[in-house]
This record gives C-alpha cells, structure tokens and sequence, in this order.
C-alpha cells in the first residue's frame, strides 16, 4: 500500500475534538478540518509563530524553526502550519493560541437592539426603521371554502398583502415554497391557518423563501459580515429583536496569498487561482458561523440571511468575480451594485434558500464597508463637512456632508490590524489596547478582557508609537533610540523594545515592539495622512475647514484621539471634533440587515459618492514621503504636537 | 451473465438513428429514447394498435394481439408498445405510425409576424405590441475610462436603460452572468463594445439571463406550449420577427394514467406517483422539442422562453404542485398565478436559464388555456355579450364581455381530440378533417395534406355524426340502422358504418365509426351544451342574447358551423354569429410569448373572471341528459335542425 493511503486520527485538546487526515495533511489544516481555530497570522508561512500546538502523543513531521525556543522544543511544541500528521496525534491548544469565543465584546450600542421601532446607527440619532431585509411574518389565513376558493398560494399573498402593504404584484415563492404549501397549512388543526412566513427582499420584489406552522416570528436570525482583507468579522443578529447576540472575527486566510489585496489578484491571475481565494473566504465564514452556532444553540437553517460589507476586491473574490481589472487603469470592477444572491449558491451553509447581500461599491478601490460605514455614521445626513476614515489594510477616506461626498483610497497595509507587527493581534481578548510609557520608560497598560497580555492590537501599537516618541525613545524618523534603559535593547535584526516581559505573559516570551515593527506602522499612518491632505488639497479645503472627523477601523474598542495627532496619522484638528466609532463596516452590514430604509440609503450613498483616484495623482507620493516622519516633516502642520514634543525633546525645537 | 445485464442495438429506418437498450425494453420506450417518434394513442396499454412497426432484422418478445393482422403478422409487423427487445434489431416505420413534421399546418395568421410594432390575435382587430417576455437588445457600449469609470455590469445595465427604458433598478443578472462578463465585453476587437443582452421578464424585474458577442437579435427563439390533457402542442416562434416557424404535437403521455385529469390525480395521489406524471409530459415537451430543433437547425440553447397554457390540473402536474385538493371541496388549487420559473428547473431541456412561463389560471377546472384563449381572441375588450367555449377533454365556457366575465367547465371527454375513437386521430396530416354522407350513403371527404386516409380528426367525427343524422343513418339516440347499405353492418361488437375501404386507406384496414364511438361523441357534445345551458340560466340569458360564439379547440383547421348545431353541441344561434378559432390556447401561449402586453392581460382576465361550479350546480345533470340525444330532446330548442330534419325523416316532424 503506497504512503499516501495513510490516514490518522488527529484529536484536539481542550476542544475535544476529534479527526481523520491523510498522513502530511498540517496540524493547521487537521485543525480548521475540525474547525478548532487556531491563531495564525501569516496563514502558513511559518514567519508569525502564532500557531504554537502541543503534541501531547504521537509524531509530527516538522522543519527546524526559530520561531520555538529551546524550552518550547523540549516541551513538544511544534509550529501547527509546519508539522505534518505522521501518526495518530493527541494535540493541545495553550491558552495564547486558542481563538475564543467573544473575544471582540459587543458594545452597548450593539446590543441595544430595536427602540420605538427604529435600530440604532453609530451616532446619536442615526436611526433607521427596523424593517429586517428578510422578515417572518405571522398569519393566520381562513381556511377556504366555495365562495372565497382562493389558491393556497394566493391565499397566503393576500394575508401578507393586507398584513404588511407589499403588493401581491411584488410578492412571489419559489417552486419548492409552492410544492410544500398545500400540506403546511393543511398541517394546522384550528378553525384558523396559523402560519409563519420568512419574506426577502429581492430587488423590487419580495420572496417568499420560507413557511412553517405556527408563530416562529421571535426565532429568526442573520448574520452581518465585515469580509475584510485581513480581518473577517461575523456578528449573529436576532432581525426580530434587532439585537446582536453573539460576534466572531479570524483572519482572513487568503493573506497566504498576499498581504494586500492587489497581491492576491495578480496571484489569482497568476495561478489561475480565483476560486482558491473564494474557497478560502467562504471557509472562513462557515468556519466563524459554525462557532456562533455551536455558541448559540443554533442551526444552520436558522440563519434565513446574510450581508457583507468589504472593498471592492474582496467582494470579487467572495463571488468569483473577475478582479483583475481592477488593478489596471481605468480600474474597473465587474459590479458595484450586486444583485441579490443565494448564500447557498457561495457555498455559505445556511439555510438554503437565504439570501446574501453585499453592500454597494463606489468604485474599484472604494467598497461597501465604506458605504455601509457612511450610512453607520449618517454622512449623507450631515450639516457640516465631515471627514470619515476608515483605517485597514486600505485607508478609505470620504470628505463631505448631505451636499455632496468624495471618496479615495489608500494603501494602509495591515499593521494597525495587528499584522506584520512581531506581537500585534486582533482587538480581542488578552490584547493590549492601551499603552503609557512614563519618562522612566516603565509602563502601563489595559487589556481586552481578564488575565495577562497575549498581543498588542491596533489601538495599543497607535499608543505605543505615540509613547515612544513622547517619551523620547524614538527619534523623528521612528529610529529606537539605544539609552540606558534595559527595555530597549540590541538584537540580530536590529533594537526592539521590551514591552512585556516574558513572566508577564501568556506566551511564555518577551513581547516586544521591533524597529520594522515601528516602520510598518509609520507608513501605515503616513498613507492616511497623505489620503486626507491630497484629498483636502483637492477639494481647496483645509484641515481646519473639518467640523467634525469619524474614525473607524479594528482598532480596539477605545482608541486615544490626542495619540493620532501626536503620531501624526491625522492632520492637527481639535481632537473635540475627533471621534472613534469602532468597526464602521460591520456596523453598516448590520444595519443594512435590520433595515430596508438602512440599506436603500447605503445604495444611495454609493451612487452619490464621487471616486477619487489617488494613484494618478502626482501629490500624493510627495504628501507619503513628507508623512513619514512623527508627526511629519512639517513642524508648521502639527504646531501644537511639536509644541509639546518640544517642551521635552530639543530636537523638535 | 444475468439477463439484465445483456444490451442490443436498436436501428430505426428510415430515420437511421440507433440506440442501445436494456434486453425487455419495449419497442416503443427504444424509439422514445432515440427521439424518433411513433404514433400512439393509448400510451402502451396495447388497445390503439397504432405504433406498428416492422421488424426487418433480429427478434422481439411480443405477446399475442388482435390489433395485427395473420397478414401483417406475416409481415412482421409487431407493435411498439407491446414488443421488447431481446437481440440486436432493425426496425422500420411504416408511414402511417411516423410521426412526421408539419402535420398541422400554420395558418396564415399564425406566421403574420410583426406588422407595424404589432402582433396578430385571433380575430381581426385584436393586436398586442411586439415586446416580447425575453427579448434580445443589442447594445453598444462605450469602454470604460478613467473619467467614465462605471463597472461592467451597471454599464450594461445603462445602455439597457437607455435603449429600452427599463430603470436599473428593475434590472438585474445572475452570479454566471457576472462572472462571464468581463470577458464577454473584452472580446470586442473595436473600439465600441457590441453585444446582444437577452433580458427576460421576471415579476416587476427584468433579468438578464445571457449575453453574447455581436448583434445576435435575429437569432432568438421562444416555445408556445400547449399542455393539453389529450394532445401537447408546441410551437417554434423567432421572437424578433414574431413568425411561427413551426409546430409539432403529440397525444399527451399521461393518458396511459386515465382520459381525465381526475383520473390521473387520483392516480398520482394512490401510487405517489406525481413525479411520474411530471416526467412524462416534461418527456413528451423535450421530444416535440427535439423533433423541432431537428427540423429548424436549432440547437436547444437558442430557445430562450417558453410559455405554457393548460388547465390548472395540468400545470399542477408540469411543476410537481400537488393537484389532489382540485378534485376535492371546496376545489383548490395550489395557485392560480404560476410565478416565473426556470424551465430547466423542471427538467426541460433548452438554455439554462430561460425562464417558463405559465398561463394564470381562474379556478382548479378553469385554467390558462382558457385565460390565454380569451386574450387571444379579445372577450376583455368586446361590447357585446359573447361565448366563448374551449372544446377539449374538457369543454371550457366563458359568457361576458368587457364588462364581466363568467366561467364553468365541463368533462366532455377527449373524442373530439380522436381520442377513445377506433379511427379517431389528431388533426394532423392524413386526417380526415371534413366528410359528407350523401343519401345514398356514399362518401366525400377532405384530407389534411396529401394522401390516403390515416385516420379521422375532431372536425372529421362532428361531420360525421352531423352527416349520419342527415343522412337517417343513425336515430334521435345516436343508433346505427340496419338498412340496405353495405356501409352499415353488424360486427361482434355491434353495428359499425364503413367510412374508407382498406384499399383507400394507409393503414390497410378498413376506416369506421362504430356505436360506442358515436356513443362517446354524443356524450362529448352534450356535456359542451349543458355547460352552454347552465351557465345561460345562471345568468338569466337567452341563446338568442348572444351576439358573438367564438368555438376553440384542435378539431382541424376548418368546422362545419352548421354541423356544430346539427347535433346539437351549440344551441340553435345564427351561424353568422358563430366564429371558429381553432386552438387558441396555443395563440394564448404564443401571443404572450411575444407580448408583455398580451400577458398582462390574460392576467388581468384571470384576476377578473368569475367561476361558476357546475359540479354542485343540480341543472347541470338535467340539462346533460336531456342533451344525450340528436340535437336534443326538446325539438323548441332546436327548430330549424327539426325543421331540416324532418323533410326527410318522419322520426323528427
């Protein structure tokens, strides 16, 4: 029998999970089989170090790494993206590899739910109607007799006619709603037809995509999706409550393929790959619905709709829509406006005749996370001009108000997403979101839930270079500074600086902030800065024309508004007219599941927008190098920060 | 070896097609599989003995039959239905079991096509605008550019609105059609895109379902079907030009389930055998279908619509809906308004995403042949009262005008389709469609196409009986009387009237009506009266109110008006009033195929029509009774016929 008929028994720790693999088959792929999530960040690539596993018994294949200390090798750690099942294994999860569940905990205004009728936007009065884009409606139908001999089928319209005003005219069922209809109602042992029906809106229609017995109207569900280019955030919503239940994000797999989303295009062109991509992200949302199931006692046919939000690119992938002219000027998408599609025709394991729908584009590098996220905060509603910001691996950046709004885009890269950084991770729990460094270079810190550090995300690395510079531990050019403190300290790849102990932390290694580290995230904020000065440049506006500026992005759940100026991601503006709204592009998928008039006015706003190319604008390469530098290389831009920095650092006198 | 492992050839002369069988396949079931089509009426219950064959080579397992001759038997004739195949075989196909193309032939209204914008209904005066429910536009689009950066998808969507003024919104496409479309518009080597967009109706959307390169407007072809219980008609029609190409029909196969619809749902819902009942009219549709691509050079992707009209029971069958609750009180159907369907969903094998669409019906017993009847000859639209009767397996009326309409149904059998006749056949070529009795009882008759006799069509019987009343072959009861003729002789089965010699005919045995078929037409006609009768009383009018009779059915392309009222079918109304429309279910099918209009309307006549129940109705037996003689009981309401008949037989003064 040749090797490759070999299959084994993988079996997970704590998770008690059990599987069967083909010898070679990686402890990672064994895992996602079994869907156990496990951290990784560089999707296989063996350069993170973030999938740390325990063969507790049995063998692994496994290449020499550096990511695993001595004592971790004795201690039968192995990397689970490089070890290959080459017997039975019994495997355990450590605590800093494990992904959790409510890990990203829900805010206050996530779960607020329905009040007077109307969902809640991310702002104080940006409300919407709560009309579900796919609703259950109970009835109840008189059974028919010789005089009113209606058709079941227009029996049930004219009940869903006279209960909800949609015109029979707009109201249609499948084939198999029709072939189960007779029997359904027929099931019903009143005088009265008690029904419930689930109805989806389908462009200028309704379908009817689902009937049961009985009043189930309190037991629907959706899902809102943020598919972004690293992160992919998954949030379970009852539509008749309108409350957000439960919420569960991963990195998106496809990074395998490249960190942006350009590399995964030109991959996908490549290799002829497409369908790899789409595979990956699909498996990714049925990887994250299963554990929102699993954690709520759902099933899969309980979901009865899904929206998603994302950029252009990721939306292409999602649907195998060509993307490769989206790279190449004019930088074109297939569609900005897609229609109303079957989750179940993605492959997404819901119920079957569930809709998806994707909020709008604007353009080839403006999606319907930014969108979503201008409907979130109520942009096109606006008196006074706005800017909104929407920090991934992309930099969108809108300028506007009701009168009129502009758009582009930049590329952020994913450091502020907690990739690409040594110790960055996603907002969740055991990430430091917030960070002080104290003259004496000793520090403080907050954490995302109970117990010690496992990472830093966006919010805490933002801190963190803000510290640095304050503290004068960084120089202008984001450069360590060798002092005589222990934290920063020589190392073959350069300085780092020690930021927790290894004693301190979950991981069992020193965590720390690394120059490249501190490199990656000043480029990161310098391509939104110049997104915004080009923009302003553009539209003859200044910073101080800015009334009031919404920043959004994964940071954390608290981001330090003086700490964006002071970094200089953000030109100086009154940090009073500066506010952190969190994940806007979640926000916008959400409420555009909750609310018709919600996602009408996202479709709205995607039509109004104005796209703005940054690429062929010479400006914005001259504004990138200019912002890359804390603050900037322009004292008379950020006079105040200066001010400050002077106040400690003779170099910036 | 097992013997159901062994297979045989099979070769059909003189279509030359061969096919591989199972050894105990029948004759007929090979021919039914290799798309060669032999006639067959019973559907394989071996009492038509019209599928004769000849067995030129090999060897069949047949049981004995009195529907062959010692001499064709001699001459290895077998019949289809009963002959399995146990070696390999060659089998001919004598020309009066062939089932050949053109046999009902386009009037000349039915090839008109489109005159100034319009298309043509079944009288003069009643047009609908050329629009058809899928129609091909062809567009040229301006490539993108930076400045002019739509998408693909709404740059199509915009020339489609600008050329045919459908909002965008209205528009939409399919995940395939997405997907393909970047490479579609890229092939254009110029420097304008020229494409062909096929668009079909879809409730108050419009859906793109295919695009190709170039101006392909002329080349799209859409099916009118009329799903009769007896016969299926289909039509082949190019939906630019609006001309029928072509036409072909079968007798439907379900008869081997029972004559009625009752039958057959009692039969599917005993066995659970409705899927059985859908497959074989999806069969009958695919080989008509097959035999009119064959025919045209077309291949089954070209068809992008299809239309059905049937009655409600038989739509019932075509989507699998369950039809049991019809013949049920209080008599419902699943629904009256069909939404738009897939045909490929059901099995129907043309383009994959050309949509199906069905007739509305009124009521379980009044269906969309008659909604499509009554547009196809405008009743919505006329001044004056006017009946309109559908002569079928079922006898269909409808009394009104543009003010009202009301309805019933009657079973009349399906004699008059040739059905349960000895020499009945469908009125296609050879068919005897007219005949004429002298009083020396010697013959006239016309055949349809070219030939010798095969058989007697609808108009052919109704002569017939007219004729032998005349002629005092036959009494007041329908009874055949001994008299001196030849023509008239006693058989084991009783008295039988000679009407083609062997030698005239092709099927080489002698032509005749016997007592039963006679029985059976009478039993037809005064189901058909009755109907007339009760629905005349229920409304308080008189024959004498009505202005206008138009008479629908697949009796030929001619009908003795006089003759319809001779024995009795209509009652005694001025033939000029009385209008013949042939089938008009296929117009119904064909007009809204190729006009939005034409469809909206038969739906506004279904939503407006009146049902009126003849089943609880107590007059309805009365008057049939009273209806089973020649032309009626009672001689006052039938004066002029008495008159006539009188003059020559003292049984009528």
């Amino acid at each position: 029998m040749s090797k490759e008929n070999h299959s084994y028994k993988v079996h997970f720790l704590p998770h008690d999970r059990e599987i069967v693999v083909q010898e070679g088959t990686t402890v990672l792929e064994a895992a996602h089989e079994a869907n156990v999530y496990i951290s990784s960040i560089c999707g296989g690539m063996a350069t993170c170090g973030k999938c740390k596993v325990v063969v507790e018994e049995g063998h692994v294949e496994s290449p020499p790494t550096i990511l695993l200390s001595p004592e971790e090798l004795t201690n039968n750690y192995i990397l689970a993206c490089q070890a290959r099942v080459t017997s039975n294994l019994l495997i355990s999860i450590p605590p800093e590899t494990r992904i959790e569940g409510g890990q990203i905990l829900l805010s206050s205004e996530e779960t607020l739910g329905v009040t007077a009728g109307k969902i809640h936007g991310l702002l104080p009065g940006v409300e919407y109607k709560h009309d579900p884009l796919v609703k259950k409606i109970f009835l109840e139908l008189e059974p028919p007799t010789l005089d009113d001999n209606l058709p079941d089928y227009e029996r049930l319209k004219r009940a869903i006619m006279l209960k909800e005003g949609i015109s029979m005219e707009a109201l249609e069922a499948g084939l198999e709603i029709l072939k189960g209809l007779p029997a359904c109602l027929r099931q019903n042992r009143e005088d009265r037809w008690r029904i419930t029906a689930t109805v989806a809106q389908h462009g200028l229609m309704q379908e009817i995509i689902h009937i049961e017995l009985g009043d189930t109207t309190q037991a629907g569900w959706g899902l809102a999706v943020d598919v972004g280019t690293t992160t992919i955030v998954t949030e379970l919503l009852n539509l008749a409550t309108g409350k957000a239940l439960d919420i569960e994000a991963t990195y998106n797999s496809q990074m395998k393929w490249g960190e942006d989303y350009i590399q995964r295009i030109m991959y996908a062109q490549e290799r002829n790959a497409l369908e790899d991509l789409q595979k990956s992200v699909i498996k990714d949302i049925n990887g994250l619905l299963s554990i929102l199931l699993a954690r709520n006692h759902l099933k899969s046919e309980d979901i009865k709709a899904i929206t998603c939000s994302g950029n252009t690119a990721m939306i292409h992938f999602l649907l195998v829509l060509d993307p490769t002219l989206i790279r190449k000027e004019p930088y074109i998408a297939t569609a900005n406006f897609i229609p109303t599609l079957k989750a179940n025709e993605l492959g997404i394991k819901i119920y079957r005749h569930s809709p998806l729908y994707c909020l709008p584009s604007v353009a080839a590098y403006v999606g319907g996370d930014i969108t979503g996220g201008a409907m979130a905060i109520g942009l096109d509603q606006e008196e006074v001009l706005c800017l909104f910001i929407d920090i991934g691996t992309n930099g969108e950046v809108v300028l506007g108000n009701k009168e009129w709004m502009v758009c582009c885009s930049a590329s952020a890269g994913p450091s502020f997403e907690g990739s690409g950084v040594r110790h960055g991770m996603r907002a969740s729990s055991g990430a430091i979101e917030r960070l002080d460094i104290a003259e004496d270079l000793s520090l403080s810190y907050k954490i995302i839930g109970n117990g010690q550090p496992r990472g830093i995300c966006g919010s805490g690395l933002l801190d963190t270079i803000a510290a640095l510079l304050r503290s004068g531990a960084i120089n202008k050019s984001g450069k360590l500074l060798k002092g005589n403190s222990p934290r920063i300290r020589e190392t073959e790849e350069g300085l780092e600086f020690l930021i927790v102990e290894a004693a301190q932390s979950t991981t069992g290694s020193d965590m720390v902030i690394t120059q490249a580290d501190i490199q990656n995230l000043i480029r990161s904020k310098a391509a939104i800065y110049s997104a915004v000065a080009t923009l302003l440049e553009a539209m003859h506006l200044k910073p101080s024309d800015i009334q009031k500026v919404y920043l959004a992005g994964g940071f954390g759940s608290y981001l330090d508004i003086r700490n964006v100026i002071t970094i200089g991601m953000l030109p100086e503006i009154p940090t009073d007219r500066i506010h952190f709204v969190g994940n806007s592009s979640l926000a916008g998928a959400r409420l555009s599941l909750l609310s018709q008039e919600a996602f009408a006015r996202v479709k709205d706003i995607a039509s109004k927008m104005t796209y703005f190319d940054l690429m062929s604008n010479p400006r914005y390469m001259d504004e990138f190098i200019s912002a890359n530098f804390l603050p900037h290389t322009n004292p008379d831009e950020f006079p105040s920060v200066y001010q400050e920095l002077a106040a400690k650092h003779p170099a910036f006198r």
